[in-house]
């Protein structure tokens, strides 16, 4: 095999470049569809041109860029993740993948090397969800997973997603075209940061993963009664805040204290009247549970309706709990761990097995091919937020690997 | 004393009239300052024309209506309160008052009833605050008490105050012309309805108000870590929503199981992240404790503060807690609520003594003069809510004890 060593600097560079754009003193404001999102998708797209790839839009919105192999016969291997990010969000999380990926295209073009497998290059559409909450949509798009509320989300103020769809390209109504299978793509790998503290805690470079985390997501609307906050008597009050916050609470204990599940986090809360002089009468929760283990999240899932019931008798409320997400975990196979070993064995980085709290594209892809990740340290676990941060050397080692990744695989698969 | 009765179906006519301007499916909605709020100021300066007032407006934006009396050296008797509303809110708290007051002064026109004292009517400028969070702004412009924020409050698009009051014929630049004295005010009368159940629950129709409570109003920003609500463990988190959550529990524990104060509310919160993958790193709550006893009110700041250290402490988080309002409560003196029993008396009507648990424009007024409140049922103590509710019979039993009380007062004060 061939050994070709990626560009640091220009990686780096490129990464920084990518990462103006939607850049705000509040963090990353680049969502899904936004004019951040399309103009960062313009810079992907001339990339990708540069890198000698040939590019094309699916009609999930997806950027595909891929080089022709010299076996005609065989299926691609695909590089990707998504440069969509969330409010306030980072510069790494999905940008790394993408960044890394057209290096590796960019190495093989400035060395002439020809791959036997066609390569693909995709970057995916709304991997976030955060305005539509309909999260993986380009990848579980490409899997075939789309359910039918896919199709018919709207955000708060009523704009079908099918709409932003068409700004950047993509066809809601021949969204059945989007799906792909094996025979057309061989394997799939994705470098993402780590997101968590485990490996920049360890001080291992290189985070071989072993499986990608479940996610139930739940809407909560909590029913009070809203009233004079200073002449309603304490026991007479349905505050629908004080029971949200003992719901809180209990999302928080059932994951910690309890440990029924890996983590739960109530990342929404909504107040309807929100006045300082009215006791609150109506509030919506943004509820999510996380486990690779499905048996745990169901067992959460049982115990926080338990725990909503009870509210409801003993503060007098209504409590609805909608599950609008249902993220199945999924396991990466042992031959595609092997693989991504010995990428990095290549290098001479040690690496550590881990699961990934956070969903991926990979998720998605996983269902339709092999898939494999390579996770790389967040600088003290921060993820989601504006101080994300991964080091120049990193991001390098990451993008090292999956250069070797692909160059195994283009060998053996 | 001649014998005169209030016209009850043109009184709930009028109230009800007043009440479409600003009614949405969700309540009313005629907050201070805006165009439903003018429409109904228009709407009162064209009655009290009608019922013989002369009117003019004040710096504060107060709506004054005065009808001289027979004795050219007496000070005023001053009856009013307030026309705007909270969001969501109802249609008679404030309006009861107002409209009551311009129900006396018409049947004093319709009878050619001529009074020994001038006769006014005062609507005071946004008692409710919502907006600006500067409420009783205009009766503690009547009484000199405004503060230095009030001229420069600013709503959250940075629109200041001033130039909404100069909208509704006021003027900042000359605010200092407001304050009124004894000399001009020889007493001042508020019908109100309860807000709260007592009336209601105990079946009498007539509250004689012994004090208005005090009032101190916090906003409190909770910073925490804003990370990955996937890969963040549960043990590293500083999740600003779970000690917000634990901050609500503290303000309702300190009011109901502790009974420090009479009433403690978290009527407002926000939080900055708001999305369902992201750890809430910011939260602000709006806090308030009510008492007529001050004391309490110290006690229960003490508390508070303690317990904010505390969840400092034991979550990572920082907590500011400012102190905004501080409004002092008011004792109704005996010969005023002698004057209201004796009011009530004339209509053969039960009453009973009580605090009022909200804030009134007398509140203001009882720092200038001699000020009394009379209080009719509210059905299920509802209040701030689209449901608030007090029935025909009830709102006519309180402007007709306004007469009577007027018309005492006209005799002895």
């Amino acid at each position: 095999m061939k050994t070709l060593n990626i560009n640091s600097k220009r990686l780096n560079q490129t990464l920084s470049e990518l990462g103006t754009i939607g850049s705000t003193s509040q963090g990353m404001q680049r969502l899904a569809f936004t004019q951040y999102d399309i103009e960062a998708r313009d810079m992907t797209l001339s990339l990708m041109s540069g890198a000698g790839l040939n590019t094309r839009i699916d009609t999930a919105g997806n950027i595909i860029a891929r080089k022709e192999g010299t076996s005609p016969d065989l299926a691609a291997i695909a590089l990707g993740s998504h440069i969509d990010t969330v409010p306030n969000g980072g510069k790494y999380d999905g940008a790394l993948g993408v960044i890394g990926a057209i290096e590796v295209a960019q190495i093989l073009e400035d060395t002439q090397t020809k791959l036997r497998h066609p390569l693909e290059i995709v970057v995916f559409t709304n991997e976030e969800g955060t305005r539509f909450k309909r999260w993986l949509f380009g990848s579980r798009a490409m899997a075939g997973l789309l359910e039918p509320d896919d199709e018919t989300a709207a955000d708060e103020e009523g704009i079908p997603m099918s709409s932003r769809l068409g700004d950047i390209g993509g066809n809601m109504l021949q969204i059945s075209k989007a799906p792909r299978g094996r025979s057309e793509i061989a394997a799939y790998f994705e470098l993402h940061i780590e997101q968590g503290p485990e490996l920049h805690q360890s001080g291992i470079p290189i985070g071989v993963v072993t499986g990608i985390t479940g996610r139930w997501v739940y809407g909560v609307e909590i029913i009070g009664v809203a009233n004079h906050a200073g002449t309603t008597p304490m026991h007479g009050r349905r505050d629908a805040l004080v029971s949200a916050s003992q719901l809180v609470l209990a999302v928080q204990s059932l994951a910690s204290e309890l440990e029924i599940c890996r983590v739960g986090t109530v990342g929404n809360i909504q107040s309807y009247t929100n006045a300082a002089n009215v006791i609150p009468g109506r509030i919506s929760l943004g509820v999510e549970f996380r486990d690779v283990d499905m048996r745990c999240l169901a067992e959460a899932d049982q115990e926080f309706h338990k725990i909503a019931k009870q509210i409801e008798q003993t503060e007098g409320v209504n409590i609805t709990i909608t599950r609008f997400e249902n993220t199945e975990s999924v396991q990466i196979n042992q031959s595609m761990q092997n693989l991504v070993e010995q990428a990095t064995d290549l290098t001479g980085l040690n690496y550590k097995h881990l699961p990934s709290g956070a969903g991926h594209d990979a998720q998605a892809m996983a269902n339709i091919t092999d898939a494999a990740m390579v996770f790389v340290p967040s600088v003290n676990g921060i993820s989601h937020a504006p101080d994300e941060y991964s080091t120049p050397e990193d991001c390098a080692n990451g993008a090292q690997v999956l250069l070797n990744l692909l160059m195994l695989a283009d060998e053996r698969v």
